[in-house]
């Protein structure tokens, strides 16, 4: 089997659970937070940079890669990893997501989802088959099926069809995988109803697949519902593979989504904010533009052992985000990374140690509860 | 004295020597290319990717650092050493070039330029004595005398009055500079006429500088005009002092000024180029965004053993550059400076064996005569 789930410890506490996950590039301790690479690299980052912040699997994404280099391109250098020089497992989305993220330059059928590409208006066809064929050529460890994602909100009608098809599309993607060195993960959807949820958990078990992505959550709704969703859905899960909420990545979120059996995370938001100068610290969240870090000649943050911490002060970080240069925004996201991934490690060894709720508790009243959305 | 100039060897064939440059922040060897840190940092790198690739020493700007973040910020973060994380030497630039090149946004008297600023529009002064003022808050190991840099073409007479002003203020910067720790570098100006070229050089050598600026040159007269500059002026210089010349970094001028005794020089060309996806190869330019890298899944320079040829293909490359992803200018960057850098290293080893003759054939050979400016 490409990937296997190993239970490590279940948390006596919550639904957390301490796993390993062992994929053709190596093994993954999880929960694990992934970062993303859309374009085949995690935006300003090296693999190096990536490694020496603890990432031990990142993101890549079908629709993209697709519409630009070309899977073809990507096998032929040897496939996505050897393409961008990382040879630690890779996650591909399916592209559903995006696909449906296009609104009106898409349209549905039975067949596949009819699109106009973001880049030169080019209309393509993207099935449950063609996804998967684009995901065997990428060669990424874990791949999505194809999925549709409803949107928040939407009526039972509307999100009962979504799941439906997504569940009949989850079975042609089944059929049309060929690689025995991946796997391929199944998408729960069903939007915040609790029989659809219900449904489609039911249905996509009895696919049996080697894991589950969580979809179709934090796509707008207010984060208690999502954890409410979490609540009823995840221990429907089979115990033995993994889960992945999908498009998660808040440093609340992570906590929470563990506590209800979440095992993997992946989100822009951490790299995305850096890049506009955001960095997330043991103390809450710093704008680092604001005038008050004209003059700090402190660190980002002083508990934070990250290569931008060490070396660089506030004060040259904020010269850098104002004179626009890009090292500002390289080592905003290097610290970002490092935190979210430096996070995750706590949370392993809190679930290991028994004081995951302490772990909860310190993080929260010194962070601050973060109401921002999760984020795609 | 804050800065030695050391003689290790005077080349057989041509008036390139070998040197090293000792100053408070550790020894260079020369003959050496500074990349450029306009704004203090260069483009997209860290300090520790800059000496993986070689770099000894780097270039800052007054101009730019004054008006942002502010020089006085600079000297409360320790000096521009400690603010940017770069414990090796580093020059600053007066900021007379960026000044004079703001064309009607600056007026001239004896007393300094008056300016507005291309950032906000606000006015300021620039003095010799503020020029030193400003260098002396940076801290940089050499600093270089505020001079009026006379654009080509010009008259005989205007490039008098402009060398002349030159010679003034440089004396008035070497009354104004007060730090031991560092070296006062004067810079010889004179436009393309021979006579005022000698001049200027006699009376700069009567102030007696430390170091001298080769000025004036690089500023759009065709390369043989400025190798035929050099011809008559550099053998005019003293021995014992180094002799940077400013604002030059193509190969082959590096090669034509080291030839001509040059020890120093400094150019956003490898780095500039680079962020717009031209790298200089062993076997010359490649513009990366060519479609005939689209599946050329070699490195850039089969010859080269920077971090970029190590681990990356040109079609990974192009990818980088057409998706706009800011990994590809840091690869193409690394690679660059690693180009310029290497080379300079070839030729000092090349003068130590006395075959700077038969490396100039080659590089000339393989690379191709470039005919593009020295470039600012």
């Amino acid at each position: 089997m490409a990937v296997r789930y190993e239970l490590i410890k279940q948390c006596r506490h919550s639904g957390a659970r301490l796993g390993k996950l062992h994929t053709p590039h190596g093994v993954i301790e999880t929960p694990v937070f992934m970062p993303v690479g859309t374009q085949a690299t995690v935006k300003a980052m090296t693999p190096e940079e990536l490694k020496e912040n603890g990432a031990e699997i990142i993101l890549s994404n079908t629709y993209h890669l697709y519409l630009r280099p070309g899977a073809e391109l990507i096998k032929e250098a040897g496939g996505l990893h050897k393409f961008m020089n990382w040879d630690r497992p890779i996650l591909t989305d399916s592209g559903g997501f995006q696909v449906f993220s296009l609104g009106p330059l898409r349209k549905v059928s039975e067949e596949g989802v009819t699109f106009k590409s973001h880049l030169d208006g080019s209309t393509h066809l993207m099935s449950p088959e063609k996804a998967v064929e684009i995901q065997m050529a990428l060669g990424a460890d874990i791949i999505m099926a194809f999925d549709e994602c409803a949107p928040y909100p939407c009526t039972h009608e509307y999100a009962e069809a979504a799941l439906d098809r997504t569940t009949r599309w989850a079975a042609r993607c089944k059929d049309a995988h060929m690689r025995d060195d991946q796997a391929l993960f199944g998408i729960v959807q069903g939007s915040m109803y609790r029989d659809l949820r219900e449904r489609s958990i039911r249905e996509l078990v009895n696919l049996d697949f080697p894991g589950y992505g969580i979809g179709g959550l934090s796509v707008g709704e207010p984060k208690p519902l999502m954890y409410e969703v979490l609540d009823y859905s995840v221990p429907l899960l089979p115990a033995d593979k993994p889960r992945y909420l999908m498009g998660v990545g808040s440093p609340d979120c992570l906590i929470e989504g563990v506590m209800r059996g979440v095992d993997m995370f992946d989100c822009v938001l951490p790299t995305r904010i850096a890049r506009n100068g955001t960095v997330m610290t043991s103390g809450g969240r710093v704008v680092i533009k604001n005038a008050d870090n004209a003059r700090d000649f402190r660190p980002l943050d002083e508990e934070c052992s990250c290569y931008t911490c060490r070396n660089y002060s506030r004060a040259y970080l904020r010269h850098l985000f104002k004179a626009e240069e890009i090292l500002g925004l390289r080592l905003t996201t290097i610290h970002n990374l490092h935190f979210l991934l430096t996070l995750m490690k706590k949370v392993r060894e809190a679930i290991f140690n028994d004081t995951l709720p302490e772990l909860r508790n310190e993080f929260f009243t010194k962070y601050g509860y973060d109401t921002e959305k999760g984020g795609k």
